[in-house]
């Protein structure tokens, strides 16, 4: 079984020879190499330079050998693609002007993506050529909610007051904000695909942090929305929502093939929820990968076993933190070859 | 019905004649009249001081009228009263020296509450006397797990690295240092009870970042030992664990009479996975009272209905935030005067 395929398989819930692993933000500042080319290029830099960002997106597989590859970039760009100044600095990103009414949604732009994101393209089609068919490729976009919480915000939040704020005052600013963005995200999406990405990862970390109600009425249609338009490319769409426990059948209704799990839930009791019309990945504490490489492979083994088996992409519940030891990662990544895939 | 009989009519889920009603950190910044008095005192010594913390107990129950008094303090008293050094500071709690090895385990005593925080127990005794009937009063004690995480991060923390990378490599020394808390955590419950509190609440706010196998090793015995002294004093155990929705099961072996759920689940999923073998505290997030009396009200009734009647204390999800407008906070606690309870 070659290894994109093996990738695909457990995606469309087909029996696999071995669970196939790979790792939420696998190219990044744990590897000693990822360190080494940042001390040359700042982060925008490396992002908007397709043969750096794929250098940077073939590491992790070089040196563990993961079943998928995820193309370097960031969720931001798109945002700044729309007009939005956006500095990525060490203390995440900050945005100059936030968007915080009507004025500054209709501001905002809808890019043609082969003319404002087309080195992420380039990026792709890279990577598509050199992995042939020994990983699957994966692109990834962020969600309207989640964007928009950095429009909104101007970076990263606590308690996100001041997009929920607006979410629940002016409902119709938001609304139209979040219609830009599903705009935006779904042809970057569609282009991503049509570049050579094999599956697209859509983020919607933030969106957790949302009640039920508001997280069916600003998230879920949003994400349809993106989701939709990956399936019609004919590839599929993974759905991840940080703290997602709370809202698994709202999960489950944008029609995403696999969802991306964090580890506050056991994937045992998300398929108790959900049964089995879902691929599950996920779903390790990225803090388990601090320790040893017998903790590391212990977890990946837990996750292994609470998944059950086909319909498995075994990957972290959130991205690697940078702290992360080589060791740990290694026993992580090799996990699958040693465990027998339950039947 | 008094107000006392109707809180902990719902604690039992026996029926009421409304919905009983109070706010996580209903005495705090967002009270103009707790800013006056914290501008002439300190954080501690506002905590320290009996007379003042009766005070600031109070004054959210004559503005609005709330059924229950949280006696006013902080979840880390106890911790300092164990001799860790510990700076209230406008950034959140800063700890000199964290607790990261054995020896630092055993520098810390388990201290007598009537010795070491005879202030807190005064301050009950005085809200006791002052309420009457008019009002049920409820203590307070953080859990072992979630203050093990403040003494090991030395402060809070995003992701827990530290407690987690102590309780993944050292889980001995994690397990001695949580069973010196939960023994601490039990007398100061137990002394709080004979100063007059008639229900307890026990925060485990941080244990929702856990993974069930490590909540279930870690979290939920040292929370049991808490949960059980409280309920053999006679009183109920209200237990909080913020981000709930992946654990409920394992919430519920505490024993706990009252589960207090965040926002991030509806109380009518609760409810589905656990019946009605438990009164329920919550969930409106606290997001939904920045922007006006309607959407507060709103998401009252929302949780009110979601809950089902009999067995629920409408609350917040998590604590009021400073920037909530009085009008919103008065409106989400007349609330449940507006609508009848469901059968």
């Amino acid at each position: 079984m070659n290894v994109k395929a093996r990738f695909l398989a457990a995606c469309a819930r087909r029996p696999v020879d071995r669970t196939p692993v790979w790792m939420m933000r696998q190219a990044g500042r744990y590897l000693p190499e990822y360190r080494a080319i940042r001390q040359r290029v700042d982060f925008l830099t490396l992002c908007k330079t397709p043969e750096l960002a794929a250098e940077v997106s073939l590491q992790p597989l070089r040196r563990f050998g993961m079943d998928a590859c995820i193309v370097f970039s960031d969720i931001l760009i798109p945002v700044e693609a729309m007009g939005a100044r956006v500095e990525f600095g060490d203390g995440g990103p900050q945005l100059a002007s936030p968007v915080r009414d009507l004025a500054a949604v209709d501001r905002l732009t809808v890019p043609d993506p082969e003319e404002k994101m087309s080195f992420v393209l380039e990026t792709l089609r890279r990577l598509r050529a050199a992995l042939a068919d020994d990983a699957a490729l994966v692109g990834f976009v962020g969600a309207p909610f989640t964007l928009a919480s950095y429009l909104v915000e101007g970076g990263g939040s606590k308690n996100f007051a001041l997009t929920k704020s607006l979410m629940y005052s002016q409902p119709q600013t938001f609304d139209a904000l979040l219609a830009k963005l599903a705009d935006t995200i779904a042809r970057y999406a569609a282009a991503q695909i049509a570049a050579g990405a094999q599956a697209v990862q859509v983020f919607d970390t933030w969106a957790g942090e949302l009640d039920p109600p508001a997280y069916e009425r600003f998230a879920l249609p949003y994400q349809k929305v993106v989701v939709d338009t990956i399936r019609q490319h004919g590839v599929p769409a993974i759905l991840f929502v940080n703290g997602c426990a709370g809202k698994l059948t709202l999960l489950a209704k944008t029609g995403a093939e696999v969802l991306s799990v964090d580890w506050r839930i056991g994937l045992d009791r998300v398929r108790a929820e959900l049964g089995d019309r879902f691929a599950l990945q996920g779903n390790v504490d990225p803090c388990a990968l601090l320790s040893s490489p017998q903790i590391a492979s212990q977890a990946a083994n837990a996750a292994m076993l609470a998944a059950g088996g086909a319909g498995h992409i075994l990957n972290l519940g959130h991205g690697i933190l940078p702290s992360t030891p080589l060791e740990c990662a290694r026993s992580f990544v090799e996990s699958p070859r040693a465990l027998a895939v339950p039947a």
